[in-house]
């Protein structure tokens, strides 16, 4: 009944996360009857977006400039370095100004189940961070899942001997839960709560 | 944390239903991780929407022509004409192709509480569609809310005495329910079942 090009809008639509065809339509109905003040603006937004978006070199940050605005944040502690699975676990955290340090992105965790090995995620890349030099500590925020764990294990066996201390974020996420998904109250106690991996 | 544009494009996808500030982040972490596959083709289906859309200024269906896909089709009976409130219910009926013919929109229903008069409402432009002649039938199928019924009675007896049948949709709607949320087995009934307004 709708156009090809209406169509169109509502797969693109119905395929981000969260949306389904239903929800896809009434959002694209909502664009239609706002051209000024809605779908305009998505539209610039998303121009905008995607003529500027950039992988950040040093820390696999998603952002405008590379290297990205958490990078380049003079008033971060260059010493504290916080490693997280993925970019949306590092934008969990920095929301809530948690942490003063920077980042590292592995680009995923560990997992047999779909064939995701150490030569998969960025773990070089942050060895050689460390190697470099600068860095006192290096908080592993993985997930509390048995993949994450995994990973945080690996990665802390890699940094062994390299002068660093190794932690890892305290109980009080709950068991299988995932970084993006908890309260800021929760994520600020496991980070002050520290520790160093055994 | 993030970028000025990232911010933005979030703030913007927020705004659409059924999206809040959290799974918008999601839908953004989505599109930067898939410039190609997902980022690019939804801007590019969003410039063709904006690029192209119209409001049919017979039946006020939005689409990317004036007139519109269901206007200019010539395999629908011209002598049915079906009345609705909302862009939304247009759809809703049409997806499952069960109408044989075109379409009203009233632009909204009548509403005390939000002070939406008759004359906000397109019934005007009904009036002479009927009178310019041709149509036999009117399928009055405005939700069965107190608001919807308002108004269905409103414009029957706007349509009263022009010499043509007028219907509504038939019970099998659930009471307090919305025509875009029905399932097109239920849809279908209450169509198959209309009856004249008493």
């Amino acid at each position: 009944m709708a156009s090809p090009e209406i169509d169109a809008l509502t797969q693109a639509l119905a395929r981000l996360p969260g949306l389904g065809p239903r929800s896809a339509r009434r959002a694209v109905l909502h664009l239609l009857k706002r051209r000024e003040t809605a779908l305009a603006p998505l539209v610039r937004a998303l121009q905008a977006v995607e003529a500027s978006m950039a992988t950040c070199h040093v820390c696999g940050n998603v952002d405008t400039r590379d290297p990205c605005g958490v990078c380049t944040d003079a008033r971060r502690d260059p010493a504290l370095l916080c490693v997280v699975e993925e970019v949306a676990d590092l934008w969990a955290l920095d929301r809530a100004r948690l942490f003063p340090g920077r980042y590292h992105v592995l680009g995923g965790r560990l997992s047999a189940l779909d064939g995701v090995r150490p030569e998969d995620l960025n773990i070089d890349g942050l060895v050689s961070r460390v190697a470099a030099g600068g860095v006192e500590e290096v908080v592993l925020a993985m997930n509390a899942t048995l993949e994450g764990q995994t990973t945080m294990h690996y990665v802390a066996e890699r940094l062994e001997g390299m002068g660093v201390r190794i932690s890892q974020l305290a109980h009080g996420m709950p068991v299988g839960g995932e970084l993006d998904y908890l309260d800021e109250g929760t994520l600020a106690q496991a980070l002050r709560a520290r520790r160093p991996v055994a």
